[in-house]
């Protein structure tokens, strides 16, 4: 493909792509394919010579759009979002055509330097505590990491690297693997998968802690667990605190948990995945008193604040604390600015990156701050207003607090009529959901999605829901097993 | 910015991100900004209120580009290249645009079952043998990870695990950390430097092996390795073979290796991350023999495939060992068909992933298996030409055998010298490339990596070499110390 025919092609791609993000209503959010249906409609190997593009441009309604679900459908209610814009969109063809790694300073400038200052300008929009950022001048920072998941393993990995080197102050001959199996991390019973996996990628003792009526981990019940684990002779060294947990939107109470972490010299990770975003607004804000205690904090631009994914922006007030645990430093990765500014390659697993603040950069300033709140308030409110149509049914109930864009609910009755509704849901496929359960509880996640989620697609999800339900219950809702 | 302006916008950056890859010679493939430049040309925080996209346009001249290293340049020969290409570019767009996160089969069929369907038409490119292939209806199987670094972690953390749980079985009752203290995981004294963080990581005895005169790491030195580390206690359980080094392109003798590592039941890892794309030309095909003793193997079609940043291909004969160390499973990932496709989400670290067999897809049927190859011949024909131009020049020499796009080249003379020469080649700015050194011989590294290098790029620069070394070093260059 040469430039004239690019010129020709990426702009029927744009077109493309602007007739499937404003018509997305018309598809269905959750396919109806079967495992392995692609399969059948692909050649078994790559072709010899190219292709024309017509050929291949068929295909994309034809072999890919039918098993696509569709998270930039307003009628996607399921996980959390994952953020999708105009401008984050045309910044990535950017990123693309400069096609440049940024693993060092030298190795592409621009995107260490727009990094440091985009991840100061989202660090005040947070206003995180000032040293966590750059422009303080200390030997805090941010980074954008891939994921969330990535973020924890960065911080735990550091963590522990941290707190061997402290063990081995004053014990100099303990083997590190002798003080690695009395390791033990914290998180709650609803903290994300990934933070599982952090554990086992380490090598670490996970000790899931059970969280209060509000699915929040609460200062007692850590400091429990910390008392009960030092007296079986156990090194409690890292806490996973979530802001907006995956299965409820629910809140660890850091203003608890921040102090015993500080007195009992454990590494705070602070992870608001999802519910970060909202912290730009200053309503939102007192979620996150309490950070000051974290020794790390991350949330994802890419979830909710219309940046594409990968975006996962992290702060760390020691960036020694990370490069420790990652540098390595081979001759032909050295240059001669070193020090001056972050290296970032030692700030995270990967060691190539992709110039990704570029999509920050473009939606910061094509959205401004006030644009970002706008989008923020407006699918809490539309939350709200999906709660009231279930709060008005007396056949459902919510079940945790509506704070953010996420409203869980269930029919009143067994776990398995509601497995049965969201089965019945997700088969209809005008609408799609994942389910969750909190204490035995099995309850339907509604989550606002897409950029273009309106009030109008509340109301017609509820419609739909209501619908499904007198199909599959009829009126026997209540007494349904 | 609504859809209307998005046409409009989406357009002007496909024809800036033509005008930019077309006209790439005009400028210096290395900025000559200092660490700080940016910061000075920005505000020190996020704008208010939206800003016109004119502003931010005019901004990518001003602030972004004095900055970056132009790794598309056809006078960038540093490092490794980072593939890039105008069908890459527009599967992007497609990939953003649906921004769909590909974690379960369900939450994006089309998203895994092309991922299947592709890895399964690229490992029959290179030729892998069947049961590294979904297609053999084993466990073997191909999963894109983003980086070779993370291959290579998440192909011992398998290691690691799959060995701990058969020392158990043995012997229940021995702690995993006391296991662990006692492995040792090799790679050669070439080995990338995200092996020894792989090693980190996993905390692992990393072995760094001593290697031939041909930079390659041979069975001999393995075997010696492992005898020593048996009798002394220790547990070898991992070996990352590289084919195509980053110092010097260089190739360990994995047929050698891989015997040796099936008969001690040690995992080989084979990584082949820049050197992995020419292996679809019968005649480097050669070069892979030895694979079927690996347990995994990975290439970066983003080096050397035209296929963007991220990109890295990796498979595995049994893909149970690699989600044994990554599975963890909460109900709101569950879903229906589990089983029946790969979950990639137990194949990699993290949670997300985009869309990125989309990519690969366009990449090879635009070009065809044919045009790839060509690619690839070109670029080690203007490496050979280069060799030529270097060995007519009595004042230098050739460091490594010339086998892929890579050539190590050096004034005869001291370390010094060739480092001075290095430093005025990058002050100067028409070129850049970045040194390296074995066994105490500092030599410069020019590699082919641009799409759009010719033979008049290699002519270029290598008058620009020799019209710096007689500025630097008059006629006495031999002399030189």
């Amino acid at each position: 493909m040469d430039a004239t025919e690019f010129r020709k092609r990426g702009k029927e791609m744009i077109d493309y792509v602007a007739d499937y993000l404003e018509n997305l209503r018309e598809r269905k959010p959750f396919p109806d394919v079967v495992p392995g249906y692609l399969r059948q409609m692909m050649p078994d190997e790559a072709p010899e010579n190219p292709e024309k593009w017509e050929e291949l441009f068929s295909d994309i309604e034809r072999v890919i759009m039918p098993g696509v679900t569709h998270w930039q459908s307003p009628h996607f209610h399921a996980y959390y979002p994952a953020a999708n814009s105009y401008p984050a969109i045309i910044a990535d063809i950017l990123s693309d055509a400069i096609g440049a790694m940024g693993f060092t300073w030298a190795s592409n400038p621009a995107c260490t330097e727009l990094e440091v200052v985009i991840l100061d300008w989202l660090g005040k929009m947070l206003d995180l505590p000032p040293n966590f950022l750059f422009s303080s001048g200390g030997t805090g920072g941010g980074v954008i990491q891939s994921t969330a998941s990535e973020a924890t393993v960065v911080a735990m990995l550091s963590a522990r690297t941290m707190f061997i080197r402290k063990m081995k102050e004053d014990n100099p001959e303990q083997e590190d693997t002798a003080i690695l199996s009395k390791l033990v991390a914290y998180c709650s019973d609803q903290a994300h998968s990934s933070v599982e996996r952090a554990g086992q990628i380490s090598m670490v003792k996970m000790q899931k802690l059970e969280t209060d009526e509000k699915s929040a981990l609460r200062g007692s019940t850590l400091s429990e667990a910390i008392e009960r684990d030092q007296a079986n002779g156990l090194l409690p060294f890292f806490v996973c605190a979530t802001l907006g947990t995956t299965p409820s939107c629910a809140f660890d109470n850091i203003r608890e948990l921040g102090p015993l972490c500080e007195k009992n010299g454990i590494w705070m990770h602070v992870d608001a995945a999802y519910a970060g975003s909202a912290f730009i607004c200053p309503e939102f804000r007192p979620l996150l008193n309490g950070v000051e205690y974290a020794v790390s904090f991350n949330f994802n631009p890419h979830k909710w604040m219309n940046v594409n994914f990968d975006c996962s922006a992290m702060w760390v007030k020691d960036s020694h604390l990370i490069s420790d645990a990652f540098d390595v430093d081979p001759l032909y990765l050295r240059h001669e600015n070193q020090g001056k500014m972050p290296d970032y390659r030692h700030w995270h697993i990967p060691l190539g990156r992709r110039f990704r603040s570029l999509k920050l950069w473009f939606v910061l300033r094509l959205f401004g701050q006030k644009g970002l709140q706008d989008y923020i308030r407006k699918d809490v409110q539309l939350a709200h207003e999906f709660e009231s149509l279930v709060r008005a049914d007396d056949r459902f109930e919510i079940v945790a607090e509506v704070i953010m864009g996420l409203v869980c609910f269930r029919l009143k009755g067994s776990n398995k009529a509601n497995e049965n509704l969201l089965k019945a849901i997700n088969d209809d496929g005008r609408l799609h959901m994942v389910p969750s359960k909190i204490k035995e509880v099995y309850f339907i996640r509604f989550a606002i999605c897409a950029a273009r989620t309106s009030a109008r697609d509340i109301h017609f999800a509820w419609k739909v829901i209501k619908e499904l339900t007198e199909l599959n219950f009829g009126t026997k809702i209540n007494q349904q097993s």
